[in-house]
């Protein structure tokens, strides 16, 4: 390991994660005047993260909205549930809210629409089949939203969404069925946005369904909006036809229970695992409620077809030699409360490992989780299981587009302008750059925009502005929305780092003296209990520092309560070399 | 982006990652009866995890001590600087410990060094003469650090460490100069330390150096003990050959100034590319304070040779053509106090950023920093620099021999047994695989220990035995050592999460009413200020609660605060969803 200075990479993990907010370049003025036609778009999320998208176009007294996604907490938010899109701008024009369009069933992409809804209005909601299940599902949670009004759409279909906007969608492969993209007929033109996808290739790893990126290049499209998630990434997705080959090929060297990982929502592979077990002969059984709701839903609309007696009971494992079985389950990730993590700690109902067992992590690492995913590995192997993970072989593959496969996606539409979507602004200026490389298009004609910065579209032109719209963050946690603000994430990030003392000085109201020793509690600081003699001297410490203020000052408290903050803090540092947060309470009696 | 349950992955961040020790197994007995010659080997670190590096062996009155590094914290240490290797057995045994040795000069190596040599009876330390100017500067931080004395070998010298133990030392190529790894002689054989190392390859791609391990395999090896960090990376390293090629081609391509980052202890690269520099007659100016320390260690050490007027001071980079320009500086992980975050964040005394800049991220991402680095990359790019980094360009290579490199040393060296060390638990197991695949060797031949597991080393067996020394995390926080355990960083952990709030109820001492309105502190909780009807409502809460307890409980303290504890945690929790931590305070008067 290569490590620079200590106390530098200490600090780090400490510290917030600052995220500058550029304003937009004063040269970028709105170019359309009152008279002129314009379209305008926004993000109200998903250009500085991966997460939380949510996009609209607007014209005069029209809007259309694209994805209502939450985004998953960071480091700088502790103790958040999620971030939600700020809905502000569409909420006071919510009659002007015509539909929303839901490109697959992914979380960053239906996330908030239980907390945003009626403050569009609830408009129509159009989605392909499996997604409106998926978020019918999710709205069982929560009681009081609004029944949403589904409009359900297929690849192919068309339809006018309002006055002015008429959509055609369009199939997409990504790793949950029935992802959509949509080409977005404005009166300025027509706007792509390709949802979020990856190629499907054939056995011999020709790509396929390539025809459908063609069909709409045929169609003069004005602007590509395309997902960046994948942009960093070289070169083109593994197949998931060589993933399932892997995983077949694992499955017939398998000689004890095969326990795999995945997704939930990871659908399609599941089918395909699904599959295989039905030709090698195997029960399935499923531990994780959402995987199994999951695959509930897509049997339900045709997306699975299982043959009867495959899918068993967690409960009748037992029932079946080890070679017969494969136990899918949720928890790839490490996460405490899913399966997998159950099984490893020893606390799962139905499943220990047990030598022989194979055990197959068929998912890449979602960054943050490298931790828990190497706990989860080290438990199992500990316990005797074979572990495979997507680094030994390929038993897993991205959802999102690698370079070549946007490059390619770029040349068969032939937009006139090209603006990156989805992930962090790096991520789309290498998208950007891809589309200056395939397209030959000039920088000014691939944008580059932040949350909230209103673009202007004309026939000709693309124009980001220096209007913006909020889009800030609007945190869930717990009952609450969006109050949890900045200082209460402040205070919990000081107090994870050095924790805090509350020091209570009870003074009677006429004399100013103490009326009893000085109250001392601590959290998260030095364990008191064991350190009597620091916290004798620190009452000590707060006596005299009390006894000394001039008589005529003693009813200020604010300024006694900064006297100690100043004066405790500097005395704990000093003996500790540590800050943490000093809460002062005067008692007057 | 594919994502389970909401709950479940936000829960994740929050939730302590448990680290299960499992007791070694009963089978494994201490065979070695109390008349056979043995040798005793543990580790008090470094097998967990990646860092806290320290391991001994033990023979009669005899104890050789190898490495003694620093862990840096971890999502389930908030606020902790670093951790140490918990040197009680040793501290006990402080006359039997004669000798230790340092592999090399990494802070996961030499970062423990100044808080345990006294408690180790400050016996002689043996190590390469970087790595003593390195151990040197880092005592300056600790006045009252015993002097240390420096044995200093280089690869080749033999040296009798005492009566039973004689060392001989090897070079080996890590990514910091002068790192050594030590064939140990005992009195039940020779075993192997590898140190840390990967291959260096000449420019046709052919490995060298490989007679070192050569040689090592004709003397007769009872155990090798080999870095398990890259054991799961398939291939062999990349070539530094490579990345010097890659940044060659990189520097010829840029027009503008040449802004570097990279660890300040990758002393190799760093020699290499002020060697370019000189080839295209730039000047290089460097800044972060760790970096600009170990090249002059370097330089004083004869490691670098720099030509005179290549290196000029940071200030005087306005003077020179931006062509003719290279900056290194620390801060490729997005570390918040080191140079190149300064930079992003438009903060460095001498260097912002301007269109034209190259920016070169030589360095992988150290898990844990995605985010960081994330940050940084969007922020450099924001501002007009072109971006490079290791995803996109062979511009780095990692330290740490991959699988078939691990499996050429253990095929040279030809060990009877062999110990996986430095590293997770899969990590080793997957080393252990490999040795299994390239000696033959059986699985209990492999062996895999926990920290502080002693083994047995006799002539003709390894055995891991069923006795544990202390190998507990200590940790390390401002100026205290230890003093921070599992319930201060368990408080932090909550208090992160959900904030807290103090109750304090000022009663009569005699008739046990209130004196005045119950106070209320908050902090990460909600902002109290905003919510002044829950605080009322509160208050309210805690009158009736105290009011309602019969009389001759009222001094029971600690009955009423578990009470308020209790009632108001039910009370926030119903109203909010969430569980601050509850602070109940009773003051009598």
């Amino acid at each position: 390991m290569v490590r620079q200075s200590v106390r530098q990479l200490a600090r780090q993990k400490s510290t917030i994660i600052r995220r500058k907010i550029y304003s937009p370049k004063k040269e970028k003025e709105i170019e359309t005047s009152k008279g002129e036609e314009a379209v305008r778009f926004a993000t109200l999320g998903g250009l500085e993260e991966v997460g939380r998208n949510m996009m609209f176009f607007e014209y005069e007294d029209e809007i259309i909205v694209l994805d209502a996604g939450l985004q998953f907490p960071e480091e700088a938010t502790p103790g958040i549930d999620y971030i939600i899109p700020n809905v502000a701008y569409l909420e006071e024009r919510k009659n002007k809210v015509k539909a929303i369009i839901i490109t697959h069933g992914h979380y960053d992409h239906i996330g908030a629409i239980p907390y945003i809804m009626d403050k569009l209005g609830n408009p129509p909601l159009f989605t392909a089949a499996i997604t409106k299940e998926i978020i019918l599902r999710r709205q069982e949670d929560f009681s009081k939203a609004p029944k949403i009004n589904f409009e359900v759409v297929k690849a192919g279909d068309i339809r006018q969404l309002s006055k002015n906007f008429k959509a055609e969608f369009f199939g997409v492969t990504h790793n949950i069925p029935d992802g959509v993209g949509v080409i977005l007929e404005t009166p300025v033109g027509k706007m792509v946005h390709g949802g979020e996808f990856k190629f499907d290739y054939d056995n011999e790893g020709n790509p396929k369904n390539l025809d459908v990126w063609e069909k709409i290049g045929k169609q003069k499209i004005h602007t590509l909006l395309l997902d960046s998630t994948g942009a960093e990434e070289p070169g083109y997705s593994v197949s998931e036809r060589v993933v399932e080959q892997e995983l077949e090929k694992l499955f017939k060297k398998a000689t004890g229970r095969i326990i795999l990982g995945t997704f939930a929502s990871l659908l399609d592979r599941l089918a395909e695992i699904i599959k295989i077990a039905e030709r090698l002969n195997k029960k399935v059984a499923i531990s994780g409620l959402s995987m199994k709701t999951n695959i509930q839903i897509a049997r339900n609309l045709g997306f699975m077809k299982i043959k009867k007696d495959v899918i068993i009971p967690l409960e009748d494992i037992r029932k079946y030699h080890d070679d017969k079985l494969l136990i899918l389950c949720t928890g790839a990730q490490g996460e405490p409360q899913a399966s997998l993590m159950k099984i490893a700690n020893g606390e799962h109902r139905y499943i220990q490992i047990k030598k022989g067992d194979t055990l197959i992590l068929s998912s890449s690492i979602v960054p943050g989780n490298e931790r828990s995913v190497q706990i989860l590995k080290d438990d199992l192997s500990r316990q005797g299981a074979l572990v495979y993970h997507y680094k030994m072989i390929d038993i897993h593959s991205s959802g999102h587009a690698p370079q070549e496969e946007l490059k390619t996606v770029m040349k068969l539409i032939r937009p006139k302008f090209f603006i990156p979507i989805h992930g962090y602004y790096f991520m789309r200026w290498r998208n950007a750059q891809h589309a200056q490389e395939a397209l030959g298009l000039k920088q000014e004609e691939t944008i580059l925009i932040d949350n909230g910065q209103v673009v202007s579209f004309t026939k000709d032109s693309v124009k980001p502005t220096d209007e913006n719209i909020p889009a800030y963050y609007i945190m869930v946690d717990g009952l609450g929305v969006g109050d949890v603000g900045e200082v209460v994430l402040r205070d919990r990030r000081v107090l994870a780092q050095e924790g805090m003392v509350v020091v209570i000085a009870t003074l009677d109201r006429h004399s100013g003296k103490f009326l009893k020793n000085p109250d001392i509690i601590s959290r998260g600081f030095i364990y008191l209990k064991e350190n009597k003699e620091f916290v004798e001297e620190l009452r000590k410490r707060i006596r005299n520092l009390i006894s000394r203020i001039p008589r005529h000052q003693q009813l200020e408290t604010d300024y006694i309560k900064s006297l100690m903050r100043d004066q405790i803090g500097q005395f704990l540092y000093n003996k500790t070399k540590r800050r943490p947060m000093i809460l002062p309470v005067i008692i007057e009696v």
